[in-house]
């Protein structure tokens, strides 16, 4: 059976795909440009896909900075060397609105075109508590919703929506990658790189990947690479 | 209080607009652009945002023809000359998979960055029959989604879904325009239009609208004009 796989380049999606592989799916990876700064992610993102062997991937643009409002889509600065309180005492400026609805509904488009049953996507309740659009609520409506909206679901055949790391611990996530063989160093997490894609290593999304690396008491692939 | 109007361009959601003025919200209009063929509802949709006062008009474009499959976005050729039992039979190639929700989509994120109480959506459960993203169940979904999906819903402000046009007939749809003083000769309709954006008459989209004129006892100021 096929799949959408929704893959940023980050670490929790490249493992989203390692395990739509370990389910014997076809994976077909997603990609969506949203008028994030820099391009970091996307070529970070073409790797994984070739490495892990994606039937196709696709890149679908949607101009989210044309409605603004983040850090990752403007010009509000990207908050550095906070600690986890500070990361999780309220919804981020790096929360882009709506944002995992408008690539869930793209990727529901996607499975829809290709007859997918399922889609894959890496949210995380864990490391994301202030985004809204990651509480495993979210995900149920939007399964009801995904029921409701597709030929699919009309006809009997829901699209499956498959959340695996909801409730994981981003060491968690890293030791079902690293189980499953996917080299992390080919991934990309920093919110802020520098001109050569390297990690700035003072963002929340640096702070907690460097910190889940080092509680496993392992070195980070991207940095030693 | 502000408003996002999804836009097209098209007769009911420039008819979407005059109601969203008429219950004196301050509206926002949000057009998306999605990779259609042709531009004519472009131009219809900013005609009828300056001719209503839109506080704003953004374009979002999102490129769904990466993930193909209809009419509007591929290849496909737009079914012409068929009747109404034809028209309804099933979900038509012209269903853009995961349309509406996608636009939704993009609109609640707007309307998050905004702090709009509402999103006015032309979604219609009468004409489009076979479309399982414009039954008054997707509405509902939707509005549960959008609840869960922002930081205004988690915060008891949930920004309200309204779809006042989901079961008017077309006929219906236009007596509340003109009621409002909506001039329809600004808006668009066709799915194939010529080289100048002229109707093709032949489209369900034309044949439905020029139906609905027609048993008003009125002509079409789109045609005549």
């Amino acid at each position: 059976m096929k799949s959408v796989v929704l893959l940023s380049g980050g670490l929790d999606s490249a493992t989203c795909l390692a395990i739509a592989k370990a389910d014997r799916t076809e994976p077909y990876a997603l990609s969506i440009l949203y008028g994030q700064r820099h391009m970091a992610e996307i070529e970070a993102s073409k790797r994984v896909a070739k490495a892990l062997g994606a039937v196709e991937h696709r890149f679908v643009k949607v101009d989210l900075n044309q409605i603004g409002g983040s850090a990752l889509t403007s010009d509000i600065e990207v908050p550095k060397d906070r600690d986890e309180s500070q990361m999780t005492e309220s919804i981020p400026v790096t929360y882009v609105p709506a944002r995992n609805t408008v690539f869930l509904s793209i990727a529901l488009g996607y499975a829809e075109v290709l007859g997918a049953e399922a889609i894959y996507a890496g949210v995380n309740a864990v490391d994301y508590s202030g985004y809204p659009d990651c509480r495993p609520e979210f995900v149920k409506a939007f399964a009801e919703l995904a029921r409701l909206a597709t030929k699919a679901g009309v006809e009997g055949r829901p699209i499956d929506i498959r959340v695996p790391l909801i409730q994981l611990t981003k060491p968690q996530i890293i030791q079902r990658g690293l189980e499953l063989g996917l080299d992390y160093g080919l991934t990309h997490s920093c919110y802020d790189p520098d001109a050569n894609g390297g990690p700035c290593h003072r963002c929340d999304s640096c702070r907690i990947r460097e910190k889940a690396f080092e509680s496993l008491g392992l070195n980070d692939p991207l940095i030693i690479g």
